[in-house]
């Protein structure tokens, strides 16, 4: 059998790729360990006293008639002129308290329902980017087709606990109908947890008329929910605050996620931006209590600085670090579920820096216990391009951190003993039962990471990691199933999309 | 004045390289915050009770004459033929508790001497590549020219605590000779702190006669040491040996490391792993004080897991996070200085997957307040390559711990009240004196990461960052400075080199 080594050769190169990853089943994910304490409680509590005194003396402009309307109900000091409002601490946090520390997000498929809260760690994929790219057709304006692939891409990787969300902006759509085309492409492409969007008061009823279609009405809290930011310093405008309360009101979730950049929209310390940030994610909080006591909420943490030689914001720095830490330590002092960011990265190509700095944004996410790790995958250029080969370079990451939160076990059986007596001093350990019964589970298996020596790398086309994520989100895409869904609810959706289409024509979204 | 914008333009594009790392002072690093628990207690002492029986009952080869007759008047059990000790806790843990908990590593320059233990965090530069690689000249056997190369990378970024050791192997020189022009280049070019090879007793006994013509004689308590690996399972051979006594006899350390991979070297968990490892370790460490009680040694932790598709171990894999958190707990419960890696990679090239897994390698690190971090940056290839534009990536990993580490601070200033209250609502912080005053120091200022917008990148020629990273480490080199040797030791250094180049031909260093 001269042959054999040949023929061993070509099918080892020729062999298509093996994606471990869809071979995991789906599964909540928490961690063993208890969350980082970044900073000891006097800290926090400094931290604390100074957002309360901010929302207590400067106060938080709340740009929408409504909002102005319950916070005066509530008691607050409201302006409605200059639509200040000042919040004494008692009022406030006898809002926060009223959030829930941990609830359901539902999913069409019920095996797909999420715990929010209680320290478990849900992955989402990017959120809202205009331009996509992968290395066939280069950096572009997102499309549906975008959209759609990246939806079948979460819902076909068994990490990912949000398939739907705003992933892309479909630029082919006109603004308008861009959330009716998004809701359905969610709907019919994945029974996984959706997001969406929560801009005014058309959108979100929007979804929740076109969701009501698939849950019943009313809507079980949550099966929609979005992320509202505050137009740091301290002010929410009149199309975020519509969003959260049309929301709050059909009992779906609002995460409110001030956008402070250190140096631009608040002082140039990190301390501060992090006091500030805690004045407006509890400011909103308690909006979204007002509008419905028990209505679920979060608290989002995106604090970073501005980049002092380009004015930029900068993502994946120790400041964001700290950030997302510090965040994750108030929000449990408040015992409201958390929010931050996974894999953020200024790099315009997914090379070194981008997963370097992907890497400092997922590692304090995952110390911090994030309950929603937006952004988890594929950023590219401070969130301007969503990438498909960054996507899969980042759920390596992901797959990773699953594996090393789950995995380590220390008992008699592991701590093997008896087999390191029985191979005694010098041997080996490859053929031992114990190595053949378990090498296929024992370690994580991963999917873009080469181990090959060189000379194999070298003959199988000396490809890098950002050519072998090309590959692997392509093979992903081709195994994509499509889920069940009722023709009757495809029809009820398709005629909601027709008749809005015709009376949206000429709306103003937000006004 | 119609030609300022294009002057403005060029110079922005033609300007050299600011690297920020180098107006740094160099300083000892510590965390502010305790080192991260990965398991309860009562599994750390589970581990520690699996080693014990270990060596109690399977014992562990120790393959010197000088080794055996240290432990039979210890009173082990020794059987001299099979070279096999068994050790019973007592005596063991009697040994260990002889270590220094912390030590000073004297460098020749006193401002550059270093504290191992008590939670200081050291880096080492990549050590012992044969193969040297960058973008200009690919890979290729590593020579003394980019040995020499690398001394000066580490003496000039102040970020390094050492600047020697065996960074690569001298390929154009013969293997007996290389210790010692290592030894003289190391003098030479660096007062920083550096280390050595410790294998067999002609190399230290040699470094230890050079190094006594710059420290004095006998040498301070420690002014070099290295790494011994553990011929894993439970084997010290006489290579190793001979450096542990002889740099144990001249108060130099040792930092015994066992390179375990689970499945092969070990049973296929990590648990088992990590308690084999915690014997071989602790097995090692008593002979050094055996030798000479007292004397430096540490507690190495190493331990991967093999990759079942490929044979090779697994760098920057979740195991060898685990590896890293709970060996470091085990170091911990014995009060003695541990070591890890940071930059681990497997990957061939300096891409998303290098970056990836040598992050990967770091976090535990810095997580488990590792006192030295070996390898803290240049891997490639599982440790066959150091790559001058890895070195330069991994060094902004460096830099942002340090700053991730060092610079956050709260308190009545930094959470600036007032400043928030005088911007108010809706203002912006880019113009306040506060920023003005803090602008240049207040964030960490990346050397490698671009935040540039898309189009100034492009205009830049659109370069990823191992492009940057080419260009910087050859901007680093132009800014060495060598530091003062007084002319009489240069000559001393060399007159030994002469006369011991004669003296070493045709001899074998480990016999």
């Amino acid at each position: 059998m001269s042959e054999a080594p040949k023929r061993r050769r070509q099918r080892n190169s020729s062999r298509k790729p093996t994606i471990a990853w869809l071979e995991q089943p789906f599964r909540l994910l928490k961690s063993p360990i208890k969350p980082l304490d970044w900073l000891p409680e006097e800290k926090i509590e400094a931290i604390h006293n100074a957002s309360m005194d901010i929302l207590e003396n400067v106060g938080m402009a709340f740009m929408d008639k409504q909002a102005l309307d319950l916070w005066e109900q509530a008691g607050a000091d409201v302006n409605h002129k200059t639509e200040l409002v000042k919040i004494d601490r008692e009022l406030l946090l006898e809002l926060v308290a009223k959030t829930p520390s941990s609830f359901t997000w539902h999913a069409r498929n019920p095996k797909y329902n999420l715990t929010i809260g209680d320290g478990h760690i849900n992955f989402v994929p990017n959120s809202g980017m205009p331009f996509a790219s992968d290395l066939d057709n280069g950096r572009r304006d997102a499309t549906s087709k975008d959209y759609e692939n990246f939806v079948k891409l979460a819902h076909t990787i068994p990490y990912f606990h949000f398939a739907g969300g705003l992933l892309v902006e479909s630029q082919d759509i006109p603004v308008s109908l861009r959330h009716l085309h998004r809701t359905r492409s969610m709907v019919n492409l994945t029974d996984k947890a959706i997001k969406n969007v929560s801009h005014g008061y058309i959108i979100p009823e929007d979804v929740v008329k076109m969701l009501e279609l698939v849950f019943g009405s009313p809507l079980p809290m949550a099966v929609t929910g979005g992320v509202v930011n505050v137009t740091s310093p301290l002010r929410l405008d009149d199309r975020m605050i519509g969003g959260m309360i049309a929301y709050a009101r059909h009992n779906q979730a609002t995460i409110v996620t001030p956008f402070i950049m250190a140096g631009a929209t608040s002082p140039i310390t990190m301390a501060a931006a992090i006091a500030q940030q805690n004045a407006e994610a509890l400011g909103g909080i308690a909006l979204c209590q007002l509008a419905r006591a028990g209505s679920p909420a979060m608290y989002g943490g995106f604090a970073q600085n501005i980049d002092m030689r380009t004015g930029s914001p900068s993502f994946g720095a120790p400041e964001g670090a700290w950030g997302t830490l510090v965040a994750a330590q108030l929000a449990r002092r408040y015992n409201v579920p958390f929010r931050a960011s996974g894999s953020l990265t200024n790099s315009q190509v997914p090379d070194a820096q981008a997963s370097l700095e992907a890497n400092w944004s997922m590692w304090p996410c995952i110390l911090a216990q994030t309950n929603i790790v937006y952004h988890a995958v594929g950023w590219l250029e401070g969130g301007l391009v969503a990438s498909f080969e960054k996507f899969i370079l980042d759920t390596e990451t992901i797959g990773m951190m699953y594996h090393f939160l789950e995995s380590f076990e220390i008992d008699t059986d592991s701590l093997a003993v008896q087999s390191i007596a029985d191979v005694g001093i010098g041997g080996h350990h490859l053929d031992t039962k114990m190595t053949q019964d378990n090498y296929k589970s024992a370690f994580y298996d991963p999917v873009i990471s080469s181990r090959q020596n060189f000379e194999q790398w070298e003959e199988n086309g000396s490809k890098d990691a950002l050519q072998r994520a090309n590959s692997i989100y392509k093979a992903i895409l081709e195994q994509y199933e499509q889920p069940h869904l009722d023709d009757s609810i495809k029809e009820a959706l398709d005629d909601f999309v027709a008749r809005r289409t015709e009376e949206l024509k000429g709306v103003n979204l937000y006004s």
